[in-house]
């Protein structure tokens, strides 16, 4: 089977299972609505679940998807390419940003290589799903074949069987490590958004004016050669393994009703590319945090989605994601164990 | 002593502390200032520490002061009086909105009967610190005498002092219950920020348009008569006992070098009382969020902080804060475990 067709499959979220949730949160010993936004987040986690929502989101895991860019040789990034292959390892050691974030936040963390330019080291916390070592430069012609697309969806599919036949999955926060990513991310956001590459490019991981001059005209010229054409050509042309793994992760999960919190501008790139193949998938996932990447609010806007968080975070890793999972277990303990007006005998109900 | 003197002798943060916290950041293994206002908590936290803060901050609790106000007479709230005593019941029963949200976040819920209009039930989780039952209607004279000001600054006090003698304390996150005291919250923050009644006075738990124009004119006439005088007059005449108490939280925690979380509206109003009496006491605070109410913006520009969550809330209980505490620990976490460039042997350094 090919695996778009098999990913594609991803029903609705379940819109009577929200509506019982709302119902049950207006009963709630709380004026209606003044839990906001976390009040919506557990009528998603209700939709998403089918019913009502894991009680707590303990079992909760960061999954990291890893890859490399052949645009790289363009001078768009700040960091030379082996950088990739060096925080991965400090991943797997626990000493990276995420590591830190992963244990604050009580989740595992895994680490998918989808496509780094270097063997990685052999770890029980990563997986080996590497399609190539690293996609071509999409400054001088397409970045992978139709093949490779295929390769790095199901690649991503099964970096999420993997995890769930590991241990129960109730939430899955997804990031991305890969030096030179934000340039495809800005490609496939011009391109799916149909928005300008000066719009969709920003500095990464801290770039000059010029790099950021060159970037944004690799952007642009590449960008041309996809206008009017299938998500697939655009893919093609502009994406990255762990770009389109992490796509398949995405709607592996929508497909198993479990929750996606999506990282930062890359990761958004990932769920358009999720979106192109099932647009039902949107509904399984939740924004963390808004980057400062400037492409990132523009991927938003088509998804439909608004972060949670306020903290000017441009690191990647799946750092926003990790943060916010806190915050579905706290909506969820508030839909499972708050008492209604009712059931608690205050007086004043619905005013 | 009269507290307010002993109240007011608050030591500025630690600027050495915060810029060694900022060389440390700046050597580990992330882009320079990708990690944005999580390095920026970091940074505060030492700073309040005054050196390496707390490494998990698991000894956190949450302080819910309770009061009751005369005002309500006069028809600003949707709910009765009453409703204050019977939501304290679901506080200390477990079944209120901040115990689903405490047990979220691993926090201690204590609750401080500051001025409530009816006698609360003994708990273990209760403090009696009770300075009247309830405030007089500001609408028809001071709400509070300054004998009163001084007893509920002192009875703040008394409540994190006797949340330290039962246990650690590493971060204390700071809520409120009272019915009627986003008015007593609009007209402070008028007052104390030069702003108009139209501009602080909002719908508070969900009034309606005839109730929301009676909260202007009552909040508009009360700081009418405080014009231009001292943040005791101003705090005598529209000020709430719950409030005044977390003021004096607000500098006892600062006093003692913790870290104090921000709710909404009326705990921000409770921070301006604090700022009149100790302005350094603000470097101890962190925003956890902005409330929907319209005088919250404007009390957090007077204070100068930024909130970290993006959830409409409006319920006040110490919800907000609450769901701000795990983000201290992660920031904790990625200053105290991450490894520097140096450490970790990756290349690229710094861009």
């Amino acid at each position: 089977v090919n695996p778009c067709d098999l990913l594609s499959d991803v029903a609705p979220v379940d819109a009577a299972a929200a509506a019982a949730m709302r119902e049950r949160i207006d009963s709630l010993t709380k004026p209606q609505g003044s839990l906001g936004r976390l009040e919506d987040l557990a009528v998603q986690l209700a939709a998403i679940a089918g019913g009502m929502p894991a009680h707590r989101y303990e079992a909760r895991a960061i999954l990291v998807g890893v890859g490399d860019h052949g645009v790289v040789a363009e001078g768009v990034s700040a960091y030379p390419q082996a950088v990739t292959a060096q925080m991965v390892r400090g991943f797997l050691a626990g000493t990276a940003a995420i590591g830190a974030l992963a244990r604050a936040v009580r989740a595992d963390l895994v680490v998918a290589n989808f496509g780094a330019s270097e063997p990685l080291p052999a770890h029980a916390d990563l997986l080996d799903l590497c399609v190539a070592r690293g996609t071509a430069n999409f400054a001088s012609g397409p970045a992978m074949t139709s093949e490779q697309v295929d390769a790095a969806l199901a690649a991503g599919a099964a970096a999420v069987t993997a995890m769930r036949a590991r241990r129960p999955l109730e939430a899955l926060a997804l990031g991305e490590m890969g030096i030179g990513n934000t340039t495809s991310a800005a490609a496939l956001t011009a391109a799916l958004c149909d928005a300008s590459a000066e719009r969709t490019v920003g500095r990464g991981t801290g770039i000059d004016d010029e790099r950021l001059e060159r970037k944004i005209e690799i952007v642009r010229a590449a960008v041309a050669r996809v206008a009017g054409r299938s998500w697939q050509a655009i893919v093609c042309e502009v994406g990255g393994f762990e770009i389109v793994a992490l796509a398949g992760a995405i709607l592996t999960a929508a497909r198993a009703r479990i929750p996606v919190v999506l990282d930062g501008f890359i990761v958004a790139s990932a769920a358009l590319v999720a979106r192109a193949i099932a647009p039902h998938a949107i509904g399984y996932c939740i924004a963390a945090h808004r980057s400062r990447e400037p492409g990132h609010g523009i991927a938003l806007a088509r998804l439909g989605l608004r972060p949670y968080l306020d903290l000017d975070l441009r690191l990647g890793e799946g750092s926003g994601a990790a943060l916010a999972l806190p915050l579905l277990e706290a909506a969820a303990r508030m839909a499972c164990e708050m008492k209604t007006f009712a059931e608690a005998g205050v007086a004043g109900a619905r005013p």
